[in-house]
């Protein structure tokens, strides 16, 4: 019952971001404040027109939401700080869709924003994340190595076939003015920077990022006196029914499929019907992954998929340039996922537009078990 | 219209807790599953049969409810992660009663918890808090007492009447097995403990605690199988008005007045109805100030409020010991109100039963701005 359609039509009204980068010496904050003012001047709306907000984030503390929205309006109204590790935001937006698609509001909030050190993610605490690191080797990209190395021996996945999806969104993110990385690279530096955890290179993996995405949701009534509504036709967020998601190719598998299966349920459509894609591609080798998972190609045909350049053609994965190269500010992801989509299906997004795109996905996972996929309809 | 009623009746069907205490080298996912299998099997109802769930915690990590509910089942279910500050077992409870009383689902589950060490609360962060510390002297205790020094002079309320609230407190808890504290103490005890922020002593500040509590949300066609639910009459969460809730009584009266007026508004009711309320009493004076907001007396009257015995006799307050005896697991907190309040109009309170007990109210405040207050009826 909690993932079917909802009994209204739910739109995006207005969505806003922040660059993603370093952005030294700001607070979460104004990066959060920054995203929201400008997705309600996107939807054309007041902030107090917005009568529930969802914040998503991860390092920022037990109110940062409050902080986030205090500074672009005091109105009393309820506002819960979400968390589901890199899934806080996709979580944010889901519990706002749910809240104007059971018509609690008719305009909800989400936000997500994250401020950010150097270095590799903190993952302190999770016993499950310290045992997959190992010797001076990070342990987010220790076990997506692993994953590699299950992949690689079980349908001869390659490093070079990893490498291609790097350069792919390293491509998308050059012409994304917002992306942490402006440069298109080559195969040959991909392959040519330095191991994270082997075969993983630095190229092979997301940066850490600052920054703060937002999207005003609202119901069909609302949308209609806005510039340009998006409808959102499946919003579904599940968690882990396996002991251990992302430390297995089965386990990582089952999640995503079933997500994505409820997601292409809930629309009525099917894989092929989608014309561009922001997945996880937290490590280069989870977008091959979710090719797969999305039901892109068959299982085990992720490496050929980016390979034979299906990944641009026959649907455009990532054009943002995805985590690899616009960033991945934890909390903010998974709302930065519906500016791209949203901008795409509007046919604003410039260079890197999809052409004629009609049907956009979004697709997050958290660790610890959390995938949030959304559907977009122009 | 997100803090209306709700379109359809919402219940809850079964509450569960541990114990508070110190609860030394468990870790907040045993305490988690502790009070989410004691609440299932109170309602009678299976974990297959939640369809949604929201855990409340502050320090656990970002996906810490997934590891309580994986302990519990793999079911696949959306499971949110909900934080404000000391109001997140509250928010867990109020998405919980959204989410069933807009029709999102037919069984919601709200769990608290929080694994905490010894001392202070961590408030390392957060400007606000930072700058209430002196010398010496935690963020929190300083902050209130600021607030009783404003009290004292507006209203020449008394140290020992903060004692009195200690005295009533830690007496209930003593009534109370699973509180952290089980002895009755006297106004001498309470004036002779500890300074930790003068003219605040220890047992006018709550402890640090560890524990879990959980409540199964229902229908009503749900509930009207189970052995004794409760019905939800009004169910509010606000953020803040104003800049600074907490460190001024204008800010700290302003938003619990208004969220406590539209949960009566929502239910019909008056003050003057209720007949046992657990309130946010972080501190003694908290305790008192939100006699005062809460329109158990007048402004200004909390101090006589409590010193004429109005706080055992006019309605009986914080009967589970209050945070100030029961403990403060801060994600916890809210959640433990509602299984008070639910045993309370159960007549199932034994040493400690409210006669005839048909309305309880629960209140709480997280810091950064969230109050959530919620009423129950028999």
């Amino acid at each position: 019952m909690t993932s079917g359609p909802f009994p209204r039509e739910v739109y995006v009204a207005g969505v806003g971001m922040t660059a993603f980068g370093r952005h030294e010496g700001k607070r979460s904050a104004e990066l959060g404040q920054e995203a929201v003012r400008a997705a309600l001047a996107d939807a054309g709306l007041a902030y107090e027109a917005v009568e529930i907000a969802y914040c998503g984030h991860v390092l920022q503390g037990p109110t940062a939401g409050q902080k986030v929205l205090y500074g672009v309006g005091m109105t009393g109204i309820p506002i819960f700080n979400v968390e589901n590790a890199c899934a806080s935001g996709t979580s944010a937006l889901r519990a706002a869709a749910m809240a104007v698609g059971h018509g609690m509001a008719d305009v909800a909030l989400a936000v997500g924003f994250e401020a950010m050190g150097r270095g590799a993610i903190p993952t302190a605490g999770d016993e499950r994340l310290a045992s997959a690191g190992r010797q001076g080797v990070p342990a987010l990209p220790a076990l997506f190595a692993n994953l590699f190395n299950e992949h690689a021996r079980r349908y001869g996945t390659t490093v070079e076939q990893m490498a291609m999806v790097s350069v792919k969104n390293r491509a998308y993110g050059a012409k994304n003015p917002r992306a942490q990385f402006h440069e298109a690279v080559t195969l040959e530096d991909v392959l040519a920077s330095r191991e994270v955890a082997p075969p993983l290179r630095l190229m092979m993996c997301c940066p850490t990022t600052s920054g703060g995405a937002a999207a005003v949701v609202t119901s069909a009534d609302i949308a209609r006196g806005t510039r340009r509504p998006i409808r959102i036709v499946a919003s579904v967020l599940q968690s882990d029914p396996m002991p251990s998601s992302a430390d297995s190719l089965a386990g990582i598998t089952e999640i995503n499929r079933r997500t994505m299966q409820a997601a292409y349920d809930q629309a009525g459509i099917g894989p092929d019907q989608i014309d561009c894609a922001e997945i996880h591609d937290c490590f280069s080798i989870a977008e091959i992954i979710h090719y797969e998972n999305l039901g892109l190609c068959a299982p085990g045909e992720g490496g050929r998929f980016i390979e034979q350049g299906l990944a641009r053609a026959r649907v455009q994965v990532s054009t943002s340039g995805g985590l690899l190269a616009k960033g991945h500010p934890l909390g903010a992801t998974g709302v930065a996922q519906v500016v791209e989509a949203v901008e795409q299906l509007r046919g604003a997004s410039g260079p890197r537009q999809v052409p004629n795109a009609r049907l956009a996905l979004t697709h997050c996972q958290g660790f610890g078990g959390a995938v949030g996929v959304h559907l977009f309809a122009a």
